[in-house]
């Protein structure tokens, strides 16, 4: 099934939906014109049409292998990557100090979306990349950006992220890799690191690898962490790769799914690092990375169910059964179908909203802004990625009895998405941002927000009186659950913290769905879907919410494993 | 991850919420005492600790395969099966006439679960085999029964069931198979089927296959089917395995799990079959294989969430991170694993419950108990295989980045309990059966049941006044959409068929926390887990069923595919 790129979809929710033209009203993205981003994404579009969707199956059918110490990567990517690079979708987002666009989130978005319907296992070396250039961007030394942004803007060099350790998984503050000065200034980094996402490649001339480390006087936990940067190989004055450095991957993992990214157990022996930000200060570096990566996976998951939405309508038009017209005529085909579409819209939107509220936070400074992106992105990756998952889910299922069949593409889409609810902070960890470090301001930043949904509704409710009413109760019932919330305890909070995100995200979506009813009459009915059968799942999850953490532990460890 | 066979649950189960004790007072199986049970139940779950659970994984790593025309099975497997075999288990519940232990059940349904959660991929054999022994029990000829029966409930031999054609997946009346009679009363058939289950294997002597085709003078449509016995060897009179019979395997399917199960296309080329049952009454004869075949199914769903919630708590268990005890002790680690273990239980009591209600159908002959039998066995599919897939990917999500790789087991549950969702009918389809055929009575059956469900939510409150409450209040509100339901045209049930279903089993599993928790003050918090917090979405999912099939037909295909 080919894939095509959503492009209709991109240019309302960003003309009439998200507010693209607040931020290209901003001097920072005044390029960021309706015409140009038209064209951007087309551009970007017919790329993940022609070049990258062909290599999905091809990616999960050879993967990427260790050979003597060097990966080598599956069929067609290498071609692949350099037709991202040379597009400069590496850089889209990078200052164009040093070579990037300079577009906004919003715009990266969107392509970073397509990028990851088209072919994610690829998709995710370019999504590294630029997570590395905003750290670098911010927290580097002039001589390191001068001597490594371009190369990566470029996409010549790539990046990766090095945080977890066999005994640390989600828990960084364990991290043992060791960090010696060295008389030059520079850093022995010593220290093994697992689940490294494109820890090598045949195509980049050379890979950077930022890594989480403890020096000698760093204090015990996160507070006691510096970052470094530490290429393959070591670049000369003028960024020439050199000697290869000490650092080896020891070995691929075989995964689930996203057979096409090789996952790398490496090994620092010594290896030669440069100190990126102040030393101890490196969680603040590695969060900007996070940060900017977690919306980025959040976008994968709604790409991936972008992707699996159409070829399961493909199918269902296709497929005959027990009727004339395809499996689409059936009830429950047209339901799962309708479901699928309305969860992938609103992942979409939630995305996109996310990411102008970051494009006006960083154009303008303002913290109303900054508070509603911090707000935004735990929301915008743990329901991405479980849209993605539920939404590969139903296409196994449209596609019956083929969809367990390898080969169709409906098992790959659920197999190389199901990580994504994982990596990057899991959607538990997701969830607790959101409830615990993003309601330290009282809820101000929810309640902002619901007051938003709500005026909106207000509007809404002369043109669709029944929707405007059903998004206006909900936003009222999760403003009453964020008051109960924001007086718990954080035990209690983290114990619902699943469900209260996932609460939230309904009524995002429904308003997302009810704005883009009002705009465009013929958007009525998947809002109405979105509405009338999903919205009321708030109400149960919002019950968990009230529930607190005491039910869970009269649970002992022993009880559950009885 | 060693499996432990849940002994004590199926104990409780039998003994103090389903009540196995009808059962055991009536004639046809007075000898399943509770002693007799248990010691049964024991030796089963022996067998699948330490016999099938080790087969497991190289079921995955080492699929069956097709070499000239013939099956090799994974390593093991073949031990494994004879253990089975030799054990009686594949004739548990087949009349003791043909050497089989005539077993109610539920004590065989309790069995299944346990082979499913040790080795889901071998234990599909003996299941298929199950369902052919049922077949011929009510309608083969005594000629073909005095053959084949001993040497299917004995394991000598295997069944399996050919149904799917590759024109026609669901859409059982749109079979081509033709069975062209011969002179010496047999018929010789032709044609393709696809999905078979277990279509060849190098550990049985002789591989039957039920067979839907077609007569010459059959009309068209289900009511022009006909079901043949096909043996791949043609026995003689005194059952030995003969000449080999024109049934070819063609190709083994590449598939997203159970790789240990191998699913083939089959060409019958003028092969010789055996008519079972009358001429065009095909679809009764399978169905009596089918319905057998979906309480089955339904199982395998538990079987695997059984599995997975236990590797998943051992995980949190041992899982160090940030902290002095596992990572069990995390809110959202312990609210997955609560969540886990109550669904699986809410799963295994309603499959039980069925199975008791299929017992005291067949033991009494009381419409009642069968009308129960027939509304439940649905739920008990859809519901059962849907929590199998929902725990085990919970259960990858606990096990974090470990959950991707391959290896620990975590994500080949997920994978290979995906098609229990569709085969044995979609659980679309299922959920059609429910609101369709099972409420042809107006809902009697469901209605009488809800009286029970309320009945039994009254006497405990006195003891559990809030879980009592909403175990009441929950019945009600599917009582009232059940009353809309079958006021309702089809179209409009059809699309609310899944919701209704869901919300179906969510009272259904309450009530029998409830019943447990009142039993047993030990099970009150799990009951909690499920009344609190699941329950509730049971108002979420009858809002789907009042909204009727208007809505997704506002819904064109052009819409969805845009």
């Amino acid at each position: 099934m080919p894939y095509r790129a959503p492009l209709a979809d991109f240019r309302f929710l960003l003309g009439h939906v998200v507010g693209l033209d607040q931020v290209a009203a901003t001097e920072r993205f005044a390029e960021a014109t309706p015409e140009t981003v038209e064209a951007i994404l087309a551009e970007a579009g017919k790329l993940c049409e022609e070049v990258l969707a062909p290599l999905q199956r091809p990616g999960d059918l050879h993967p990427a292998r260790l050979e003597n110490g060097v990966v080598r990567t599956s069929p067609g990517y290498a071609d692949g990557y350099r037709a991202i690079a040379d597009g400069g979708w590496v850089g889209i987002a990078a200052s164009p100090e040093h070579g990037g666009m300079g577009l906004p989130m919003a715009v990266t978005t969107a392509v970073n979306e397509m990028m990851s319907s088209a072919c994610l296992s690829l998709q995710l070396n370019p999504l590294l990349t630029q997570g590395q250039i905003e750290a670098l961007e911010h927290h580097a030394s002039d001589a390191l950006k001068a001597l490594y942004l371009p190369k990566l803007i470029s996409g010549e060099w790539s990046g990766t992220m090095n945080l977890t350790e066999p005994q640390a998984g989600s828990d960084v503050g364990a991290v043992r890799t060791r960090a010696e000065p060295l008389e030059d200034g520079t850093y022995a980094i010593t220290g093994q690191k697992i689940y490294i996402t494109w820890a090598d490649t045949d195509f980049n001339a050379n890979v950077c690898h930022l890594v989480l480390a403890r020096l000698p006087d760093g204090p015990q936990g996160t507070r006691g962490i510096s970052l470094f940067l530490v290429p393959k190989f070591l670049p000369d004055a003028e960024g020439r790769p050199g000697p290869r450095n000490a650092v080896t991957v020891v070995s691929l993992e075989e995964k689930l799914g996203l057979h096409g990214s090789p996952t790398a157990v490496m090994d620092y022996d010594g290896a030669k690092g440069w100190l990126v930000g102040a030393p101890h200060k490196g969680m603040a570096a590695m969060f900007t990375m996070m940060n900017n990566a977690r919306l980025g996976v959040g976008v994968q998951g709604v790409g991936v169910a972008e992707a699996a939405t159409q070829a399961a309508v493909a199918y269902a038009i296709e497929r005959r059964q027990g009727g004339p017209g395809g499996i689409i005529e059936h009830a429950d085909v047209r339901r799962m179908l309708a479901v699928m579409k309305a969860e992938t819209f609103s992942a979409r939107a939630i995305a996109l909203a996310c990411a102008v509220a970051l494009d006006m936070g960083r154009a303008t400074g303002q913290p109303e802004w900054q508070a509603r992106a911090a707000l935004l992105t735990p929301i915008a990756k743990a329901y991405g990625t479980d849209v993605g998952i539920e939404v590969a889910s139903m296409g196994v299922q449209v596609h019956g009895g083929t969809g367990f069949i390898e080969g169709t593409g409906a098992a790959q889409f659920l197999r190389d998405v199901r990580v994504t609810a994982i990596y990057e902070g899991t959607n538990g960890i997701q969830a607790m941002d959101l409830v615990g470090r993003k309601m330290m301001d009282g809820g101000e930043a929810a309640f902002r927000l619901l007051q938003e949904i709500e005026d909106a509704a207000e509007t809404a409710r002369h043109r669709l009186p029944d929707l405007a009413n059903d998004v206006w109760a909900a936003s009222e019932a999760l403003r009453e659950a964020t008051e109960t919330l924001v007086g718990q305890e954080m035990q209690d909070r983290f114990a619902g913290a699943v469900p209260y995100l996932r609460a939230f995200a309904r009524v995002l979506g429904a308003h997302f769905h009810l704005t883009a009813a009002v705009t465009d009459p013929a958007r009525e009915p998947l809002a109405r879907v979105a509405i009338r059968r999903l919205l009321p799942e708030h109400a149960a999850l919002l019950a968990q919410v009230r529930e607190g953490a005491a039910g869970l532990y009269a649970l002992s460890p022993e009880d559950l494993a009885a």
